[in-house]
């Protein structure tokens, strides 16, 4: 399935869900999630992403705010394109009713909804007059008006439209009756759910309970709801609106967003499914959990919160003290839930694959068959505790892990592995005089009998370091011709030491020869920067060479 | 008034704290959040914390568990001896009952509560069957007897005391009349609060209300409420709890606490005071959340949550883009609450997206008014477009945006800026030879009219440069000794271009002595990781030196 169905007849959209279009999971991370200051994700981050939030079952993925953002327009197009592939997800394009005074086929940031191609669109709405009368501008029926031709125009053109009625909580209780009108003005115009939005995220649970309970009895209307975290309450919020009768929640992974952030969609997953007893994923996918997070926090560029409810690495590690025996022999005791339910771990989490399991799973993935290997898998497992507690991270680095399989594999089997070229020594120069900044640096490797020495300018250590290494093995290695490096990530870890932290480089590689996948990423650690990197994009050539030639040449 | 006051008879401990006893805002920062993965006080950082939450005004803290931390023990003397001076805040002892078997007066544990000299005791008690059967290895009715027996020593002795019921509301589920048996021993006996503790976090505000409501109901017992944040809600599920007639709140500051923590102490109080109207603090000290909460992080040693309900240095920073205009009219409509009430403030992040309003509003937060001067404006927001379309980024660099603002004023009003520095070139090698990395760098700058040359190693080339710089500038620039880089942070911007991207770097810095904010961040862009480094460090030491060095030296 594509991810882009736009000339799909409604009826048709109600049932692409495995789940049916009883309870909708709306992801918002890539639109709303992205206004954490700091976050700035490219075209190929996003698709990334949702190819994430995709496997983790969520229902409805917002991807942006096409004609006002170019990269969030860019994204649609490439997501309807083919570049992204969904399964049972749908994407969602965000914009605004159209504007006072225009008619809504003439608003050319309502047009730019329709281009996007998304098979859903969420209007967002002013539903408190004074936001209406003092940053809307305009009166209080053509906002209402303003809300009916947009939904009507749309859902005319074949979209299926949620309306998000901003500011509803604090409009509530201003004027309670004005955010029913423009609710009932989406509604009769074709919208399928009202989204009660606390937008400045000042609620609490029992107060928004009420609420939700009054407008569900007064409209019968189908509800959705989205919260904002300013009171540290948007993950309660969001489960107290469902209590109260919404089947709509609209949550960002890890709870990023504007200000103190929006309700975190693992909590609110995790809340609905284990104790709730909802069942809002498809079976299975709740293991996903901490994976998921995990690979996002990373496309975000932030560090992962140990502490996070259900998937935070430290969320269900004891401190011993007062309970350790009891815990060793009654967990369940101690524990909310049993974390394997949420793919966490009760011990420290070392990493989503550190368990045997998964590393039998990742091998066969690669074609690796380590079912009568128990002593590999051991190894490997001991490999990678020791690595990720070093900094190392194999989550987002499937070609280093690989190496890590095949070296511990030949090792096993007795197989003598000669890595297909060594290195003497290198030396990286960057110079500044004036304004002129130039970077030089010089490898002496071993490839093919030979010692050779090659020196190279760039437009950075890392940059110069890469053109000298190739050059040095072109003429033994020419399969690495076709290799490009297509991505270059660094992560300095453990925030409070500055410049003396540890530097963790994930390098992304493509190549249309390699002898693997067509793209792959690779991983090094160290305190120097330039030394990761060297460690990163010796595995992404190594990976690239494939097994054949690493333990022959 | 000292601390602890061993003999006071109950009746004027009641009447100690200023705001009566009305209401207890129980502070557990140094015992159950003590319990965080990686914290380890001292016991000087305990007195530290325990005045800070003073003067937040608290009316409890509990210190430790005297008996069974030899560290408590010793921080207990101490603060007995005189070192710990509270205003009016009381100090908490936290123990267990007694050992099955033995006699209150007999049981080493309880003695060592007596021997802490605490005014105020909390013990815990198991309130689920399931726990006095398997962990404690008791009988119910023994369980009962510890209760009462040891409640009533101490009191006897002349202590006030709190039941902390642990896992209460697993144990309610369980066995709804055990738990308040146990309550009832306890009140029986002398305890003035039966703290209902929702130890494995599970519980969610809705059902805990009514839990607590039916409690209160059925026993007419003084309430306290003990959440951890499993499910992401034990702020909400303290509010619910208070809704529901608990005026007993247990929280920690930071929310800080074992697995996921526990409920944060200062989105607590900003609910209670703002959201619910309780006068729960002294008048005025609301203000002084955002210093305690920071503070409390400096001495647990953990870097503060920017985005932290109330008290985030992002907790109201907004994105702007489409809103900045009507936020600069009418801030209250975007805002839950008015930062200053808690002694924070609205942060503009400054945006592709961002216009004149946000650059004027941004300008007024560094004290710099542009009302007057169009010009400057137009000439910022050019300048700021054009950087970030080249990859920078101001939106988490204030101090290199407030740089650029200071130079455009300057220079429409005509005056010269000298920088307090220049750079003639520097150099970073580098070098790898077998496994050993190093890192040299050199630099020649010009300060106070001499010409300095300066050469440092480094873990990594950016520490090198950093070290030569400092080491360059020691003599004739001593504001810059108090500075500090605390966190460095790396990204390459443009998806799909590999080591040629572009790279920015984010600087943050800290100093007692600086003349602006105690921490600041700074940016650079280029395509050399090194350059990039280079241009972020220069602008936190130029930040650091202040407006009047920058323009006179």
């Amino acid at each position: 399935m594509t991810t882009t169905a736009p000339a799909s007849p409604r009826s048709e959209l109600l049932q692409l869900s495995p789940l049916g279009d009883a309870f909708h999971v709306f992801d918002t991370t890539l639109r709303d999630g992205a206004q954490r200051e700091g976050i700035t994700y490219s075209v190929a981050d996003k698709i990334a992403a949702a190819t994430l939030l995709d496997e983790l079952g969520v229902g409805f993925i917002e991807g942006g705010w096409p004609g006002a953002m170019p990269k969030d327009t860019e994204f649609f197009a490439r997501a309807a394109a083919g570049e992204l592939k969904l399964g049972s997800a749908q994407l969602v394009a965000f914009g605004s009713t159209r504007k006072a005074g225009v008619r809504a086929q003439d608003d050319l940031q309502v047009r730019a909804l329709l281009d996007s191609r998304a098979p859903i669109v969420t209007l967002v709405a002013k539903s408190d007059v004074r936001h209406v009368e003092r940053a809307l501008r305009t009166t209080l029926e053509e906002n209402l008006r303003m809300v009916g031709d947009t939904v009507a125009f749309l859902v005319a053109e074949g979209r299926r439209v949620f309306l998000d009625c901003e500011h509803f909580f604090d409009g509530y209780r201003a004027d309670r009756d004005y955010g029913l009108r423009v609710a009932e003005a989406a509604v009769t115009a074709g919208a399928d759910v009202v989204v009660m939005c606390d937008t400045n995220g000042g609620m609490m649970p029992i107060g928004l309970h009420e609420v939700v309970a009054q407008v569900k009895e007064r409209t019968g209307f189908r509800l959705g709801i989205h919260c904002q975290d300013d009171t540290g309450c948007a993950v309660a919020n969001t489960i107290a609106a469902v209590q109260a009768g919404a089947t709509h929640v609209q949550c960002t992974a890890n709870g990023y967003g504007e200000r103190a952030g929006n309700a975190d969609l693992f909590a609110v997953l995790g809340n609905l499914v284990v104790k709730l007893g909802l069942p809002v994923l498809p079976p299975d996918r709740l293991p996903e959990m901490v994976r998921v997070s995990h690979a996002l926090a990373e496309l975000a560029n932030i560090a992962p919160d140990a502490h996070q409810a259900y998937v935070g690495s430290s969320a269900f590690s004891h401190k011993a003290g007062l309970h350790a025996s009891a815990i060793k022999v009654d967990p369940e005791l101690y524990n909310h839930l049993n974390p394997e339910v949420v793919g966490n771990d009760m011990h420290i989490l070392i990493t989503e694959m550190a368990g045997r399991a998964s590393v039998e799973l990742k091998a066969k993935e690669f074609g690796l068959d380590l079912a009568g290997l128990p002593e590999v898998v051991s190894k490997v497992v001991d490999t990678v505790k020791a690595r990720e507690a070093a900094g190392w991270s194999y989550e987002a680095a499937d070609a280093s892990f690989e190496l890590l399989l095949r070296d511990e594999l030949a090792a096993a089997r007795g197989e003598a592995v000669t890595a297909p070229f060594t290195l003497e020594s290198y030396r990286v120069i960057v110079e500044r005089a004036g304004n002129a900044v130039q970077s030089e640096a010089t490898v002496k490797v071993h490839v093919g009998g030979e010692r050779v020495i090659r020196t190279a300018e760039g437009n950075g250590p890392v940059n110069a370091l890469d053109s000298a290494l190739r050059s040095a093995l072109a003429d033994h290695l020419p399969a690495l011709d076709g290799v490009e490096l297509i991505d270059y990530k660094v992560r300095i870890l453990a925030g409070h030491a500055g410049t003396d932290s540890v530097t963790r480089v994930l390098v992304a590689s493509a190549s249309t020869k390699a002898a693997g996948a067509p793209e792959w990423t690779t991983v090094g650690v160290h305190t120097n920067v330039v030394e990761a990197s060297w460690q990163a994009l010796v595995d992404s050539l190594v990976y690239a060479l494939g097994p054949t030639v690493q333990s022959s040449s």
